[in-house]
């Protein structure tokens, strides 16, 4: 700035912003001691962790359908019961049930060399269906891009089991980016591959370490193939086997699996809600989802986001909040392989014509607080983020900051609802370790780091009941 | 801005400023560039990590003066000889040798309800006497202040042992604060109870978890008063045995230590070089300290952040990087109980009139990195920082801040030189829950998060060697 600008600025310009300037300051100091509360009673009287250990020891994993989602449903409703909030119910939703059976085999086959007859750590992927009883044997063949699997195409792959073998990009620094980049070959390599004739599929594990654990999650079959069965298999045995098959003799996969989908069955979305003294029908939702896959606890996904969600409403009764908007807690079901209660609460959101201000997913694991990214309808969402970009320099102080991102899978129903969606951002170094994994269970949860996230998400409510949209 | 204001800006200002923001923008897309590859480099082709575990598993702990530190500095300057340095050498410097011998005994004795005489998890403070042979036993008196202790005085405290109970403050969001705010009982605790003639000191843990790993650590005795025995016991012992006094009855405390202080031994700094082509007399540091407590593995403390230093050498040299100044990795021995290490190797560089243009420690744990602080002689720390801030728009995507704050025990004595300090820091939640105990293991350190620090260590020694300060 020149002399004279900053001439004309001292005289003409600044006394104009002063006062008011000068006000928000105190407002700011207000809120910063405000936020400083809610972390001190978050780890010092939190009980997300207790929560998550009764949901994760006592309870342990619960597939949608399964009795451990049945009984998680009761407890968590029970728990909610305990806080003293204006209502606390259940939201019917029929979900999908599909079940694992017997542990999966699957083996080298009919090596020359019987040391080459290995066995590797399989899961069935979700909603897969069954080999035939027997098993089924077959040559297996590697595959590393869409592309391979398309110029391989059926006089290569007829009668064959698919092997994907795309790793997940170690130099993501955001491991959900790496994620990203190789699910894709989970969610759609049946289908594209029982195309081309093959009757069986490996995927290596969506996993960034090399280790034993094989990582489980949904498939998607395209109704117009074949339904064939997939298991994915662990990080080291995808190396074994791609190091085998490198030696370029045809190599025989034996499997055999026994899952099944069975009838859909009844369950619930457990809702627990603080009403609003201003604004009862504008609602701000935390949520995260109640189910898990049928192995572990569950316990980073995601155990860990509905304790911390049910904790954000027991700090603001604990600090005597009388929020502006109503402050809603929803466990969702049915996120991992079907979505059922994600639809079904937006369906009837719509239906009684709820505005949800804001709906905060924390579905990433319960790791040191990073952020929140946002994400929102293009018709509303510049404005909004504009706001809430505003609150970074009361966050920063606890490591948060505020970015454009993706939400949540169980809030994405809302989107076209006009309000904003956020996402709640643990790091995520570690969390491709235990994701759909015999691995994700209490022990690997620290009492802080959960706490930590309990704070972050209630400060963000806080914030944003204060301020509105 | 004003309509006017801005008309000035754009036809007079703007202009001047639009040349040289070009030529500083094309120097950014190359340095974000570089800084890519260094963190490509780290993550598929890190060394840090199987370092790591042969140091933990192969060689383990290895407290100044023990066989552990002799194999250490041994294999570390093997190492440091695989990678192309310009030059590898050891720094003499004699240090201290405190023995545990047997397992500790703390146990409350003589109580009237048997179930009370419980033992308690403990290990002598580094440096701490021995207990008379046959151990003491006495009344134990809990204090949670110096203002107590004081208050306390030598009427209630001779011949008693001083239970020091203040808990590290779980709201401090970083770990260090926390544990810099309870760390003063375990350092002089011994020697101010000494002083009101008691015979003994157990204190609490440092660690936020509620656990049965006692921490150790250095104590310092006051040589005016009597040297006693000084233990730590863990934080669930310390709970019980607060409630146990909490009762109002005397409970008696039996221990017994004996461990002892033998003469000083010969060890080394391990250090190696690559030379700077245009200044090598002006030196960027990297550093960690290569001695560890005598349980667990030192793996967070400090095996990765020699193992991460190791690797910043090794990083440049893989990616034919050619530093304008010397690049140099040093292990400093004895920063746990002595910092002879530090203060050798101060000390010959003030000798050889060496400039540490920046001198950069990771000292913090192996966990994922959130940035860098600053620290260094008054005469010149500001100008420098101000150079060192430009730098976080390149660092930011790695999730990196640079702040100032603290930078590490061992490289302290530099501060005089002139130079920059720097501490890395990566996140903080996690490592009280190991720190000085045998919690600290090889398996607690992510391979990834380790990466990470590495690439960020040797992304922060790029900039300073292209910018200089």
């Amino acid at each position: 700035m020149t002399f004279k600008l900053l001439i004309v600025f001292a005289l003409i310009v600044a006394p104009t912003l002063i006062a008011p300037l000068t006000a928000q300051n105190a407002e700011r100091d207000a809120d910063a001691a405000y936020i400083r509360k809610i972390y001190n009673q978050s780890l010092t009287d939190g009980r997300c962790y207790p929560w998550l250990e009764y949901l994760s020891l006592q309870i342990g994993h619960r597939l949608s359908g399964s009795t451990g989602a049945e009984k998680a449903v009761i407890w968590t409703e029970a728990m909610l019961d305990t806080l003293g909030l204006d209502s606390v119910w259940l939201q019917p939703v029929m979900v999908p049930r599909w079940v694992r059976g017997e542990a999966e085999q699957v083996r080298v086959a009919g090596a020359a060399n019987k040391a080459d007859n290995f066995s590797l750590h399989a899961l069935a992927l979700g909603g897969s269906v069954s080999t035939p009883a027997k098993g089924l044997q077959a040559e297996v063949v590697e595959v590393n891009s869409w592309e391979a699997l398309d110029q391989l195409g059926e006089r290569n792959l007829r009668g064959k089991i698919v092997f994907y073998n795309r790793p997940m990009d170690p130099t993501r620094i955001r491991t959900f980016e790496a994620y990203g980049g190789a699910v894709d070959q989970r969610v759609y390599g049946a289908s594209r591959a029982a195309k081309y004739g093959a009757v069986g599929v490996l995927v290596r594990s969506m996993g960034l370490r090399l280790d034993d654990y094989p990582h489980t999650g949904t498939l998607r079959y395209d109704s117009a193939f074949t339904l064939i069965p997939a298991a994915a298999i662990s990080t080291n045995d995808a190396e074994r086997l791609s190091a085998l098959l490198e030696k370029g003799k045809p190599v025989q996969i034996f499997m055999k699996m026994n899952c099944q989908t069975l009838p859909d069955v009844q369950s619930y979305n457990v809702i627990g809600e603080i009403r609003g003294w201003e604004k009862p029908g504008d609602i701000i939702l935390v949520g995260g989802h109640l189910d898990s896959w049928d192995v572990g606890h569950g316990a980073h996904d995601d155990g860990a986001g509905c304790v911390q969600s049910m904790d954000v409403l027991r700090n603001l009764r604990r600090l005597g909040y009388q929020p502006r908007h109503t402050i809603r807690c929803v466990l969702f079901m049915n996120e991992e392989n079907g979505l059922r209660g994600g639809t079904e609460y937006a369906k009837e959101a719509k239906r009684k014509n709820e505005f949800h201000l804001c709906a905060i997913e924390s579905d990433a694991g319960g790791f040191t607080p990073r952020g929140f990214s946002f994400d929102g309808d293009d018709a509303v969402f510049g404005r909004f983020f504009e706001k809430v970009e505003t609150y970074e320099p009361l966050l920063e102080p606890y490591g948060l900051s505020i970015t454009r991102g993706g939400s949540g899978a169980d809030i994405g129903p809302l989107k076209g609802m006009k309000g904003l969606l956020s996402g709640y951002s643990p790091d995520s170094q570690r969390y491709f370790d235990v994701h759909h994994t015999a691995a994700d269970v209490f022990d690997t949860v620290n009492k802080r780091e959960l706490e930590l996230g309990a704070a972050s998400m209630t400060a963000l409510v806080y914030l944003l009941d204060k301020y509105g949209l």
